[in-house]
């Protein structure tokens, strides 16, 4: 393992009030209640450019989680994830703000047909310069199911449903028209060489599209593709197509494994180690002291909302601690309820109890990698996951909007810096070199999406 | 009718490289490949503003026409729409530009379901402060259907459809949240109402969409409502639904007819005669003499390219005057091919055969409704057309990029503002007052989206 492996930072966010913030947004230094402004966004994404990262990233939902206390009113109280911005749009007109940050949003595969997505981020490649990154997700959720009017058979079906989505995407951005397709020749007024254009004729189990694509190769062509996958069939589509992988934080061995099996799949599908980053989940609370530091996160809990977290982790996993007795072990109630250890990411032990869990939602501190600290001793932390779980950097989260991303700039970043660690100058333009190096603007010849490159009639 | 009801102006324009403008892509003054580039469309936004025109409005399309010449050759050769990028993220990207322009944008109804739809548009409309204008086109174009995986039996019934899906979107805009849902209480930390926010759940016979909407309240929640309807169901429908129709340009008396047709469909509708905006395709080329003018004329016909009109009037109708000898009537030819008259829009008589009609194909100045001359007669003749044919204004096509916008800014707009025919500043701050005067934000009672204004549960 290379000790000296850079240490890459994406901002994780939503254009939204609550995510993984809940009871933030009425901290007096909190911005983020600006959220459906475009001003909020320029100003966190030169901040997030300023700190060098590769990328701003959205997150999205398509409906609202009714399950916690049977309905939508702890979501709405808490604004957990709705009202929910189209962060594709978002990220549209905040980017010009900067010139060598990467935004990347999350768009599910679940409810729209491939074509009109494949356009939308091609259109964002073209007017970012090669700065257009593609979250991939899979809808569950209920109320989306009832939002676009679909049966849950659907999305029981979404990871081959996504397959198919993918390989349409893929032939269009990548085998439908030839590099020097367009022409432009201004004597003879020839725009386009015809011979260069093609049609994909894609009939999949579930998609068919024709082509050609309606516009010319973008910078990247294909997007950078980000993925989460934390369940066994996620890793198995994750190492396929993810150039990102991003992991919810779990110090312990499973969490090791996960990534472990991760990286083999990605092995299995003949991708090198250096082809898949992965990322994990992570929030730093950094003052210039560690009393600084320790204030702030005082601060925060005062702020933070229980019932958020709460709602928030039922939406994931189905689980309420509520339902069940204090003195019970949390690994009990979760047998009980029929679900798996590992998703109650509130419970940090066996010998836990309903009580103790209830009792440190609050606690951001004991959450699973959270630095709180002065710059030295998040730098620290840092580097000892990355070596830990064989990392390749991590997506940062904020409690305070933007005083996350601006104490990860100051502090946290001239640190990483001294140590080599991190990046001084963007090595590119495009965000695949961002996070791959210089030169590399298209996608891997490893990637699944390659194997369409060379197709021609 | 009053002889000085104020001239609404707004561009339209498609992020392609040609459209309605073949061959001047090649013009030296033409900035029109720059489409891909957000300042290009920032300047563009600009210029429209300074001109005081309502909207810049984008067309857009779904596949590339292939019936001209049987193939997809001459749209390539010609950037006939194509790349086309999608104009609601070129909008959304530019639009920061602007702050009181509005941005209006074409996107079909027959292929992606409402929901995702409804949320990008009002996520539009909150990131614009209220400036979003929606388009609505039904798709027919073979291309498209074959992109988007469906058989030409949806797009058949595609006015059904969009009956549908226009219902799913405004009880979504309309119904699903009260304006005061939003408390957004530090105190309490208390964000939204729950009381105030509820489901939708319409099933329709196309679409099914349960809400509630993932969005509170945009400014002007129903973006503005644009139609173009020539044929009787599409009058229909724009007499319902539009706020601004605009028809393309004929001067004759079947235009006359069909713009008095629309406006009792809409007064049938229960709707006032200022409840419908008519606009008029229009073109302009105007030089501070006329000298001047006709010298620009000269020059955008030198590089004008017959191809391209042919095939975009092929895919617009089917009609290929190749296909018939020069000395044939083209009503012959057209009633041979089983096509109404009027579809072909070169043919500016009963008396012209195919050579007169292709001899004229790059005769712009003989089109309808283009005004060529100095400041004085474009004035009059603009003021002559508003009367004639009982029109609301125009909607102003591009020969060059952006030297048509910038002409009519420098030189029409101070003709008509010293006629007191157009605005000298902007009534409000949003695109609906731009259309209906200060204080009009949100739509009309007596438009069909309002129906849905008072359902409680």
């Amino acid at each position: 393992m290379n000790a000296k492996r850079q240490i890459h930072v994406s901002l994780l966010t939503m254009p939204t009030l609550a995510h993984n913030d809940y009871g933030l947004w009425a901290h007096p230094e909190s911005q983020k209640h600006r959220f459906r402004e475009v001003s909020f966004w320029q100003e966190l994404g030169r901040i997030c450019e300023e700190a060098k990262m590769d990328a701003l990233f959205f997150a999205d939902g398509l409906g609202i989680a009714d399950s916690y206390t049977g309905s939508i009113e702890v979501s709405l109280r808490e604004g957990m994830h709705v009202p929910v911005l189209d962060p594709l749009l978002v990220a549209a007109a905040a980017m010009t703000a900067t010139t060598n940050l990467g935004w990347a949003t999350t768009i599910s595969t679940t409810f729209e047909p491939p074509f009109g997505h494949a356009r939308r981020m091609a259109t964002m490649d073209h007017i970012t310069d090669g700065r257009a990154g593609w979250n991939v997700v899979m809808s569950f959720l209920k109320n989306a199911e009832e939002n676009f009017g679909v049966d849950a058979g659907l999305s029981r079906d979404r990871y081959n449903r996504s397959e198919d989505f993918m390989e349409v995407c893929y032939k269009l951005w990548e085998s439908s028209w030839d590099d020097d397709a367009v022409i432009a020749d201004r004597e003879s007024q020839e725009y386009i060489d015809p011979s260069k254009v093609r049609r994909i004729d894609h009939v999949g189990e579930h998609y068919s599209s024709s082509g050609p694509a309606l516009w010319d190769p973008s910078i990247q062509r294909t997007p950078v593709i980000f993925q989460a996958g934390m369940s066994t069939r996620g890793r198995e589509f994750a190492g396929k197509h993810a150039e990102v992988s991003f992991m919810i934080n779990r110090e312990d061995d499973a969490f090791r494994a996960s990534i472990a099996d991760l990286r083999a799949k990605a092995a299995g599908f003949g991708r090198g180690r250096d082809d898949l980053k992965v990322l994990a989940y992570c929030g730093i609370i950094v003052g210039k002291t560690e009393e600084e530091a320790r204030q702030k996160l005082a601060e925060f809990e005062k702020f933070t909302k229980v019932d958020g977290y709460l709602a928030h982790e039922n939406a994931l996993n189905g689980f309420d601690p509520l339902k069940h007795p204090r003195d019970k072990l949390v690994i009990d109630a979760l047998a009980e309820d029929g679900l798996r250890e590992e998703t109650a990411t509130y419970a940090r032990g066996p010998e836990w109890t309903i009580g103790d869990l209830l009792d440190h939602v609050k606690d951001l501190a004991a959450e699973k990698m959270v630095a709180v600290g002065d710059p030295v001793h998040v730098a620290d932390l840092l580097e000892q996951w990355m070596d830990e779980f064989d990392l390749d950097g991590f997506l940062l989260r904020s409690f305070l909007y933007p005083g996350s991303a601006t104490d990860f700039r100051d502090l946290v970043v001239p640190e990483l810096q001294r140590r080599g660690r991190y990046r001084t100058e963007y090595e590119g333009t495009t965000l695949r070199e961002n996070i791959f190096g210089a030169g590399h603007t298209r996608i891997a010849e490893s990637h699944p999406a390659a194997a369409y490159k060379a197709v021609t009639v």
